[in-house]
């Protein structure tokens, strides 16, 4: 199981530089590293070679790649048809190319979340840097597995309990109909193991996220007020799908004291000054970058459950008070805040009650059951 | 019809207080604009106003408006209730609300490009800008219309010609099992209406990303040798959906002389200089931006066909001819370009007919046929 470090921030070839850094210090230090890019050509240029869609070993302990959503999206459609053919007498899918499909928003996160799953698993590293797109579109990505989950459990339900879903699953003339069409008996058990193997990996990529040994973001940002508030809004954003935020990284131009620069408003985050200059003095620049894993695990959780006093305790950085809503709708209680939805998991003891009490004090949002 | 401008670049800082500026400039014109932003606080910041989610006038002629997802999503859902409700004997969805759902990767694009095309086809402003991501996904979001209609086109056929697709357009069992189960027939002409209707929408939407006068980029770059080359990939990613850049605009700090700033490789886009001072200049900001729906008319344009020659031209600046691929497996021609795919719509006299030849010369990919 590999680390896997991001970073948050307004400008993107400040956050690209410091992902290389970390890559070169990192390897540097005896890790096994992959550095996952897009496919602008940042990450290439400064690492003067010409990275591709398969991790390339590029110095001692340091692998690159480009998580090329057209590449990935072209490879996951074969795994499809083969899926296809196993599965139908007369498959559908065989006369559509991979090099034909073009990429629609969402399938490269979803793609690229299923890459560093699988580079993860994959045993070979200790720690995954994925340079993404470092704004809400990593949340997002990251969120994937929660609310994926979140919709499966809610419309699962609701169609096996309907009309619909009673006289698919109870209905001998559709069973004889499908089995007729398929060389297999889609309504047995055995399609039952799919789904499983399904939630199983929601619920690793949520446990995952939830944990800064696993996954943790960085904010990076120059202390230019426009930008450090864009930082803070990915702050508030980040915790709001379970996703730790380790520290700032402010990247200057000057000497000056990082503290002075900084408003109060970032505490109780760490903040490294990164020094804004060029990349022939990497051993500077590498050594201005902090200890990751160590702030990962002193940082503020993003949720806190106290059973015994019934109550949930959010940390909200980066909004006020009236940016943040919190409803009971449905079976879970829902946080909105930013543009970050939220369904909160229970445990068994507080699901099903009414929430009695909600404040929002010290960027945190208590909520009493 | 209004003008759809949008801004593309590595600094989103940046390219937000050029799309504040545009505002001003052109709502100062007496063009009616809306400015539409993200989520993140730099458009209120900068507008000293909280911006919500439903237009508000700010100045004479200038609105504003976040295209929030969670809460498009919201409002989408309910249209969606109430049309299940008109179809469907036993609805499924009632019990599910709107203010429960996450917004997944993808949806955002989806939510703010519908969004964008109800503004417009309001009829109550000249302008549009739009203050998105400004990265690969912005260019994305606008090039859906095309990919989902190529989707259409290619899975609708198949599925039509296929075992599957006979049975349930042909079998009376299924047709009535349907109609007990729905109280309306989803195989009469009734239920072609509006996937016809979804087509023609896709069309409009791909016409209006093809024509300069409806949708137009332009690039924002420091003269910071990495943001310039993100900008330049950025450019040829746009030719790859249609979408017009009309020219760049170069954010400095000196008063040096923007022709020799920036290397050759952006002809022939225009370049304008937008000083990086603070915004209590607002004059000195508007008066050095471009002017650019002209700018847009004369950029070069992303396709041209020539059918006396059989020749198409493509305009894929930024890229190297070892990034570019070109296939022909399915019915159409797939051409590749950095993470970009995209399936070319021929005239009829070329539909059908194999490349014959292709060339990579001076940024233009020309096919023969």
């Amino acid at each position: 199981m590999s680390l896997i470090l991001t970073f948050l921030g307004a400008t993107s070839t400040h956050r690209i530089k410091i992902a290389v850094t970390a890559a070169k210090l990192l390897s540097g230090q005896g890790k096994r590293v992959l550095l996952a890019g897009n496919m602008e050509p940042t990450m290439s240029m400064l690492l003067n070679f010409s990275v591709g869609c398969d991790p390339q070993e590029i110095a001692i302990n340091l692998h690159v790649v480009y998580l090329q959503a057209s590449v990935l999206l072209e490879r996951s459609w074969n795994d499809i048809k083969q899926l296809e053919s196993e599965y139908l007498k007369t498959p559908l899918l065989k006369e559509v190319y991979g090099q034909e499909l073009a990429v629609l928003p969402g399938m490269d996160s979803a793609l690229a979340l299923n890459a560093i799953r699988q580079y993860d698993e994959s045993g070979n590293y200790d720690v995954i840097i994925y340079c993404g797109y470092g704004d809400s579109r990593t949340i997002r990505m990251f969120g994937m597995p929660d609310f994926i989950s979140w919709y499966w459990r809610r419309f699962h339900q609701l169609f096996v309990n309907s009309d619909i879903g009673k006289i698919l699953t109870e209905a001998p003339i559709i069973q004889t109909l499908i089995n007729n069409l398929f060389n297999f008996n889609w309504m047995d058990n055995n399609f039952v193991h799919p789904i499983d193997q399904t939630i199983s990996f929601l619920e690793k990529g949520k446990e995952a996220v939830a944990d800064p040994k696993r996954v943790v973001a960085f904010l990076v940002s120059t202390p230019e007020i426009l930008e450090l508030a864009a930082c803070r809004y990915l702050w508030g954003s980040s915790q709001q799908i379970n996703l730790t935020v380790g520290g700032l990284i402010l990247v200057t131009s000057g000497n000056m004291d990082a503290k002075n620069m900084i408003p109060g408003e970032f505490s109780p985050l760490a903040v490294s000054v990164f020094p804004d200059r060029s990349t022939s003095d990497w051993q500077i620049l590498m050594d201005s970058l902090p200890d990751f894993e160590a702030q990962a695990l002193e940082a503020p959780k993003p949720i806190e459950i106290n059973v015994c006093e019934r109550k949930v305790s959010l940390f909200l950085p980066g909004f006020e008070k009236k940016q943040i809503k919190l409803t009971q709708h449905g079976p879970e209680v829902t946080v909105e805040a930013g543009d970050q939805r939220r369904n909160i998991s229970l445990p068994s003891s507080l699901i099903g009650r009414s929430v009695t009490g909600a404040k929002f004090q010290h960027n945190y949002l208590i909520i009493s059951f």
